[in-house]
């Protein structure tokens, strides 16, 4: 389809933080074709009205579980352990298919009108949420999580591979399958080893859980005599490309392996601190070259799939850690959101930025609001006053997913009817 | 005006997290009149269809400068002394009152879209503020900001006066004026004195900034030998009830004292945290029998008047700085938003809950929206998942101020054409 974006502002996220003023943009086949002067013969199927827009890219959220969402708001101000082993493994066991997909559904509505165009999760049960990525036009890098040692564990990986074949590079490469241990306090080495084994042979990106919470990094010493990620560094983890999440208790030696490794680290500040975990050295790891994408997590540990929220902590909370109201600047807490979630799931050369030749996946957001006036620094503006509800409309792999708030590809009463059914269901179960 | 609210869910905030479902709310000449069973006789001029809304009381944002939105997104990402002499400081000497005004205008627009109905401000050109608090129909305590010295700072002492007598009480007791010496720090030990004889005089609440940065403490240690707040309660500040912003760096001293004086401490996290000063001991505070309330701080150092914004801060901070995930729980975030604020507004016997008696400051959140989906918990979901543009009506002071979205008191395209147009030729000017 040819779509002309016209009169519009542009945060490209290409070029720091340039703002491009009145600029037209054209969309064919999926891909940015001109930013600019647009050529006389291009005939567009379809114009929007860019004026009192930004557009910029879709954000990326790197590290959620998007189908507990129907746990959401279900169990809060508890304590870790209390939570996850009295309320949600509870529930969790008694999953059926019918859950994750409305589930699913109901994170992808929030997620398209909070301009989040691109995730990368890890559940299981996973079919019925790349069923619902598939119909709802978003874009996925989808992992079947796996926890266990080598005897119990085989069929989980025959699984997730199973899941790699059936669903990595449809829907126009929209959908991809990484290779996901959970995390190395539920994976035994040898597991790990299986899983490496796999990545290698399918060519699969890992994403993983490493180092959240204090315990678990004293647990690894205990049983390992070093930190979760050196254990996984030495089992070799890190010759895969590895997205890891939260990374809040590292040491110094922990960085420079992450460095050296060029790990991605996805930071998830809600639900770090939600969850009493505390706050990931995000500064530090930035200044020491390591990319940081951020995500929310699951909808029970944050409670929301709204990048803003992360993106607005990202830009706050580094600065009130470091005393340093110079740290993470609205731009870098930008990049983290777009182009360094691109990064982490392998996609930078596709999206992350608005450029010629680039996958269309890009939101516009609606400038016409109070709390976003006056006009001085919209990247000020995007990561310290904008909400999710500011975005008005959301491209994916060239297809306008949602206009004017609009979400084309769902019938969002039906899942809204549906997760509440199957929510209370669940807890009846 | 005779207002019924119909087959609402009802969050009172009078009695911890007590939801009533489908319950039914008269409201006659500006008090809530009836919950649950209405007299048949009621004969109401305005019926609102509660159904899929959750009502609970209108937000108190505790501290604010609101004019300052004219500088939103102005000057971020700086060190506290350029931001503030280079950038804010040279703005704010070129302010002339159509500039307050305007901006006033915009942050009310701001507040009430997100479901604040009170707030309390400190700044100067007050008079617009109050004219502009005075048309939209929102409740203010307002504050003309006293800096200085015995020997300059008389005359603003006359123009604090003047204020009060021309507006407090007005608007049917909407409009309040307290008195305002800015911080220890800016106000000389003779000049607090002064203040606190104006205030005893016209029987004022104190509004004040203490201890919110770690310079300014020391500063203090090495002036006076000891910290803001052991000087200010020397000079006998706290016979007054005192409402103080910040209040970030605290000794157990400090505490003791705040807790005996029993001052209202208004929290500012997002602003600590984008300024660099960090977190004020919260869960400490409230332990110790502090009544603390949450407010915005201006839009130059936030940048946002929405305390969605902030209850979610507060709710997912706390536990992360505790590394206590079941502290600072959801309903006491609320709490800090609604009925705390309304104590440390001297206004708790008739805002702050829904109950009968009461003044109607009421806020509708429309729940019809997938990220508040499933419904397990609408506490957790007004704290960890909501957004201000949830907020459906706001009634102020028995009156309906927006509906459906719609606020019927401002023109809200002359406020974003005016503030644009003003801030533009601040920076010329």
């Amino acid at each position: 389809m040819k779509i002309l974006i016209k009169n519009t502002d542009l945060l490209t996220m290409a070029d720091e933080d340039q703002i491009l003023h009145n600029v037209n943009i054209s969309i064919d086949s999926g891909r940015i074709t001109h930013i600019g002067d647009i050529p006389n013969d291009f005939t567009p199927e379809k114009i929007i009205d860019g004026r009192e827009k930004l557009v910029m890219p879709g954000l990326v959220n790197s590290h959620t579980h998007i189908a507990m969402s129907v746990f959401r708001n279900y169990a809060d101000d508890l304590s870790f352990w209390p939570w996850l082993t009295e309320k949600i493994l509870p529930l969790e066991e008694k999953l059926i298919a019918q859950d994750i997909y409305w589930g699913s559904m109901l994170s992808i509505v929030e997620m398209l009108k909070s301009g989040i165009t691109s995730f990368a999760d890890m559940y299981f049960l996973m079919d019925e949420t790349a069923k619902a990525v598939s119909q709802s036009g978003i874009r996925a890098s989808l992992t079947r999580g796996l926890a266990g040692n080598e005897s119990e564990g085989q069929s989980k990986i025959e699984e997730a591979i199973e899941f790699y074949k059936k669903w990595h590079g449809t829907d126009n490469g929209r959908i991809a399958v990484d290779a996901g241990p959970h995390a190395p306090y539920t994976c035994s080495s040898a597991y790990i080893n299986m899983i490496i084994e796999m990545a290698k042979k399918y060519n699969m990106r890992i994403h993983i859980h490493l180092s959240e919470s204090k315990k678990e990094v004293e647990n690894s010493y205990e049983k390992y005599n070093k930190s979760p990620i050196a254990h996984v560094n030495d089992l070799g983890l890190f010759e895969l490309p590895t997205m890891a999440a939260h990374c809040v208790y590292l040491s110094n030696e922990d960085i420079d392996i992450l460095a050296d490794k060029r790990v991605h680290v996805l930071n998830n500040p809600a639900s770090n601190l939600k969850l009493g975990n505390g706050f990931a050295p995000i500064n530090k790891l930035l200044k020491n070259g390591v990319n940081v994408a951020l995500g929310t997590d699951g909808a029970s540990s944050n409670n929301s799939q709204n990048m803003f929220k992360e993106i607005s902590l990202a830009g706050l909370i580094n600065k009130g850690i470091n005393n340093d109201s110079t740290c993470v600047k609205a731009i870098t807490a930008l990049k983290m959101a777009t182009i360094n979630g691109a990064k982490a799931l392998g996609l930078d050369d596709s999206i992350g930025t608005i450029e010629v030749g680039k996958k269309a996946d890009i939101i516009l957001i609606d400038m016409k609001k109070a709390h976003l006036y006056p006009k001085h620094n919209p990247v000020s503006a995007m990561v310290y006053s904008a909400q999710g509800s500011d975005v008005d409309t959301v491209i994916i792999d060239g297809k306008v997913v949602m206009e004017s708030r609009e979400i084309k590809t769902i019938d969002i009463e039906e899942v809204m009817y549906n997760v509440e059914k199957h929510a209370k269901e669940l807890i009846k179960r």
